[in-house]
């Protein structure tokens, strides 16, 4: 079987999984693993709630289930990272969640890490889970811009907002590195990074670039 | 330019350089960065002591200086991650440390890491660097294998010394990944994965893994 | 309305449902609130993986919008608390989670608290949950019995097990109050606690017990 | 003997026990325990130096062995929890402190943990203690109101003050939970709730709750 | 006023003062400040338990009070720092506790600092103290020889209990100093540290020694 | 060999080496250690990148091998406490750093530690190295000045900008202890514990205390 990454978007919103197809485009090597963009159809419209992220682990299991057999790695692409640890025990591919994968990326490129996300009640569900995987005390802040899922296409808005955001997590919270807490941003991360002057990460590229590192290292 | 990492190996144990170059042959895209790998001619056979460690910061950094024109991100390839912050100062590509890059990625693999060493004394200096870098708490143990870098030639010794510590940190310490820390090691990540039936991490190949999704990154 | 307290065993097993409704007799008072205990039909026989936690939430979500009018407070009754923060989010009684109140009940008798688990892949799914609570800290180990739900029928091996790993908490891991990690251990106790020499926590007593206490707060 | 919790303000001041007292007639069921507070003659007026609270410990636990053959338990019902462990190895019945009660309650009602404290020299106190206990990893904040025990007859001003303060930890330091950090607020908990829509924790009725958890385990 | 360093052994065994004031002999200088030991009268012959602990603090604050006038520096001498906070209220001359003393020098020597204690019980009280002081991360194991004060006058069988005790830290728990967790081991250091091969802390010197360092800098 | 404690001043500045000198005159005694300090040649004018504090380590370790045959302890005299772990592998005799020596001190005076830094970028190295060595918990915060190592020199404007710093620290940080930052400050000591109203603890002072320490322990 050729090598492939299987990216799934767990929420139902075409245009996010257009735009991280796109923001993935150098990820795509001659010779390299197919890099595949699924949407989850039975997601809700965007994962703002607790309620949502653990709706979409049964539909999203089945989903890794079925498509197994074609994909040599799986990516979680909602900074909720809904459903790793049962993905995990699903198949035995590694599954990788972009939270995770985007904070521990981040940790190589600054000391103290901002996330910039999308509402305020995604806070406390954030806190929990970098609690749980151990990353507590190198996060400087988590900021809410304040838009759901369906407004982030009005990208000019977006990047106005997280601007703002980006740059108090920069200088009140003394953040030296930003990791961007949505899927649907992956078009914001290039200009940001100019704007402020910090790295930004995408978090769903840290993760198909850990795919990649975890596909390439079996070589030997 | 064309993208390029350079992998420096700042021991001057140009067989250590030749088995992590050969690890790396799964990250040679056609299309993709180049991936070179260099001697610091100035280090020491092995770098096993804080001294040495911080005796190859200058050369490391002076090289850094010569290479950056020709050079898109570099990789440190000694798990002390020597001189990590002043290389980070001498250059504005980015730099990964191999300790810390593995560390990391690991965390995308297991719950609690274990580490492979070389020698005893190690561990002191190790475990202030986790400390520093805020990883300790996800650390499940740091054991050696009572072997210094010159050693690492006798393969078959090596390999039967990490299987047994191995499996210490799995069944003793609930290690549920591991991390083989010290680039020496290359060549028995995939023996050491299967033996052991946990995922073992190569840092070096982890390191120029996360180099190239920062390079990759950027199309965006 | 009368106050009412509602249990949900989120596993399908009568037998543990009668168990823990049986343990609860103690905090019905005349004048107090009704303790009624209810078995999830869709539930597996037993929750022993994140898979099968993670797939009670939808069912239990919709007991609990069903059950909200005739009821004043709830409690999850499986060692893994799934779905207590979606569930928080469904309605605006208050709703415990077992581990939670177990945990947190724990720490007003001891300092260092011992938990005993059914199986040995539950270890990772509490660790995550405990890190995400903030409660790892005091925590002195957590050891598995090695009996699944469905064993739990044969109460002397059980309190044999029990006993087994009760003593290596306390006397290898420095525990000093103990925690019982599944719904199905109540009928084991008093009798634990009478042997160890220790207090033994019922997470389900304790969970009633708080709820009790946040509704019989509200007189002022 | 019947059931009988005491519950002692180590301060001398009755209209603070009475307040107490009265925050409690919700534990008091038909076939329950008897709920009794007293009040320690030998104390000071207001418990609100490091000094005055360890001076309490001595008389305090006199009064427990003088009590103990006809109670079942024991509350010390002061924020700075003096004497717990030196009233648990004066006596084999349990001993809760308020602080300890509280704030564990607290950790099953919301994440981020903020403490209403009356003046500003008990936040060094409090900070040795919940770092001494485990917890300080859920406390948002602490902050002062500026008055002290005497003071607090004066409810319309201490209401006041504690909105005040309150809205300070939900808005500025996060917290989505609080706790009143002296048993002289108790008649301001529902008050403050209602006004501040976060749940408002007493710590007295806490520990009386968690009291009668433990005594009523033990049925079985 | 000429400088004096008051250093008061809280409990009444004379035996325990002389051998501490010995052991202060190399900081006595010309020129320097005295250095005088007291021994509490009031105190218990040992002090092996929090009531015990608590029970000298009322006493040992009013020494403070009657000798302020003729003191510039107080060493409470127990390594449960009894009362510490409270004598630091009582008077605005430095006080010193040599738990806290002896933990902090200690962490000038080497990383993982063990701890010799004299009964099991001590345990859980140091515990909670090293906690509340913040220096539980670099603890690297606290043991008992299981003797009390009234004991420690057999120098030989002390010295036996403590070489075990300290090998086990330094083998087992990876201890790289050692502080002697009694005032009454005073006597041992330098053979302990011969024996050992680890740098041994004496923690009353290390109090004396901080209290000369606070009263030195104030030259300018 | 009479005692000698080497303070070395790791940058060129003679001026600071002058003003430390002076700050220890309090720590010479009739019959104690001969307190000298030397100024490192090879050094930079002052030390405020990691890449000049690793730029240090050979020459000072070649110093220290030269000087340890005439001295019985060493401290190294700036706050990055830099090459501390080589120093420690290249003698036997104890080696200080003022950043460790003064931040431990600083925790017998306070429990919040204030810092106050040099340039804005020290932070980063700063927070660093606390993590490594264990202290993060109690810092409070680390605020610079905006002055660098060869400006130091214009006292009155240091001083002013010290207590803006030192006041932030204490009012918006909660400081109750402050350590000055730089082996620079320590003409500031006394007029800035004067004019604040906390202690002030100058580094350099700690760690040649505390080297004193260690050798006056030595008697038994």
């Amino acid at each position: 079987m050729a090598e492939r990454v299987l990216v799934i978007n767990p929420n139902s919103n075409e245009q996010v999984t257009a735009g991280m197809s796109a923001a993935l485009e150098g990820f795509r090597f001659t010779g390299g693993p197919a890099i595949d963009c699924a949407t989850l159809r039975e997601g809700p419209p965007g994962i703002e709630t607790q309620l949502l992220a653990d709706g979409v682990i049964g539909p999203l299991c089945h989903l890794i289930r079925e498509e197994e057999e074609f994909t040599s790695a799986f990516v979680i692409a909602c900074f909720s990272d809904p459903g790793l640890h049962s993905a995990r025990e699903t198949t035995r591919r590694p599954v990788l969640g972009i939270a995770q994968a985007g904070l521990t990326a981040a940790m190589n490129l600054g000391q103290r890490v901002g996330v910039i996300s999308i509402l305020a009640n995604s806070l406390a569900r954030h806190a929990r889970y970098f609690r749980a995987m151990g990353v507590e005390s190198v996060i400087a802040g988590d900021l809410p811009i304040g838009m759901g899922v369906s407004a982030l296409a009005d990208e000019q808005k977006v990047f106005t907002r997280m601007s703002e955001v980006g740059e108090r997590l920069r200088d009140e919270h003394g953040a030296d590195v930003l990791v961007m807490g949505c899927a649907g941003f992956s078009s914001q991360r290039a200009a940001l990074e100019e704007s402020l002057g910090l790295p930004v990460v995408d978090p769903t590229q840290a993760a198909v670039g850990m795919a990649l590192t975890i596909l390439r290292s079996r070589g030997r």
